[in-house]
């Protein structure tokens, strides 16, 4: 059987296998310089950190562990946000508690030594994010460990961190309010039929065509996702061929990676539900 | 930086990502009850037996945990063959002596328990192999643990029981010379450019085109596996579309597994010297 981390990692993998992902990297499509086997490598690094989480470790230094092995490849951010969703999940199964409550009791125990450890994992990758609003500059994401004095000031945990990204940031929304796309996804997987890398890939259409991607909405607009959740619904419809899709959003750069980390997490949780591979 | 059970398992997942690979299951083509997401699981459940061999711990016993961590996914048995290749090698490597000598020094350091355990993963996994000669009915591998007192009784080891199958085997043979094949892989992957999956596929049909996998002869006969390589030395010459090629071998069954079980070792080989994902 496998272990909490060894389903963590294979998430991560059936996650970039699902094919076709309209606008992501999946088995049949790549770019120039993010390309299948940066995930791969991605993904191999990723569990040492993973385990860390399986074992009760601190959920920050556990993420930022993990972070620093997947960003141990050529390719930059493969699956950040995927980690980030899946970490404290993981810990909550460890715990043997994989449920919403479980998985916010998690959330609510985070401390500032957390939210340290998460700021110090974006020195490891570039991670697409948006210029912080104003007044919250000292606690730009991109500052990297230069953030954590702030942060102590404060008082903030990483709960609080997520909280003040939920509005915007669709894997702090999960984190905060009870990973529900996470488990629905979880249901929706299990529920399936056939090669799981095939319901990943429904599922992730899915998911865009319920709600607009918020890394979408951050590397473009809120209207270019909006645009992005319609197609996905065409698609689901029958409206738009999903392979024809994934070519428009390939040539657009609309790259809906929030959707992505649901997937990976929904993945997870069925996977330690005894979904069968 | 990768651990050595890291680049191993990265090795085993390059290794089927890479497409074309006529004949195999790869990024682009898997079978109805072989799939693609069946060596991902099986790759994550190989990694801890591999992290075994690295950090010295009795080859035979690495390799058992590694096969039944592998055997954990419903596609069967999907890189037995790699990994009864590259844990040697990893071996090799924890002692900081990845080099021909360096392996054949692990080899013939092996024990009859390393010729039971080899025997007993055969317990956890069907695993295509050609019937005995006359008079070694009692060593078929297929006997499993039931073969552990004649091992006993004839002080069979590990090195013994390959250089018994070294004739038909191309594992075995590797096994007991050195490594050759796989070296001479990893300095072809090592010098090409482009996505380290390309490259694998790259010299995978070099080495079919180089010598008649020993799997497909087992599977089906001698003729069959020189005529794959002839088929092999024509796609490499640009007479036959590999694209094409991999469509003919699964539609006629031909699976040169032999041939991706030395890739992965190459692979290996390369990423512990430096190969760059």
């Amino acid at each position: 059987m496998r272990s909490t981390a060894e389903n963590a990692q294979l998430a991560l993998l059936l996650e970039v296998a699902g094919a076709p992902k309209p606008g992501n990297v999946d088995r049949h499509r790549e770019y120039p310089d993010l390309r299948f086997e940066h995930f791969l490598a991605g993904a191999v690094g990723a569990r040492d950190g993973l385990r860390m989480a399986a074992d009760g470790e601190r959920l920050g230094a556990a993420f930022r562990e993990a972070i620093a092995g997947m960003s141990d490849q050529r390719g930059g951010n493969t699956q950040f946000g995927a980690v980030l969703l899946v970490t404290p999940l993981v810990a909550a199964a460890g715990r043997g508690d994989l449920s919403p409550d479980g998985a916010s009791a998690v959330v609510a125990e985070t401390t500032v030594a957390d939210a340290a450890d998460f700021y110090r994992a974006f020195e490891h990758v570039d991670v697409a994010v948006e210029d912080p609003p104003e007044g919250m500059e000292p606690l730009d994401v991109r500052r990297g460990g230069d953030a954590i004095p702030v942060l102590e000031e404060r008082g903030l945990t990483l709960e609080g961190v997520m909280a003040r990204s939920a509005e915007r940031d669709g894997v702090a929304r999960e984190w905060v309010g009870g990973f529900e796309r996470s488990f629905a996804a979880a249901a929706a997987i299990a529920a399936g039929s056939g090669p799981v890398t095939d319901r990943a890939a429904e599922v992730f259409l899915e998911l865009l065509a319920e709600e607009p991607d918020t890394f979408v909405a951050i590397q473009h607009d809120r209207e270019t996702a909006e645009r992005a959740t319609e197609r996905a619904r065409a698609a689901r419809n029958g409206d738009i061929d999903p392979e024809r899709l994934s070519e428009e959003f390939v040539a657009e750069g609309i790259n809906p990676g929030t959707t992505a980390d649901t997937v990976a997490a929904g993945l997870f949780v069925a996977l330690e539900r005894g979904l069968d591979v």
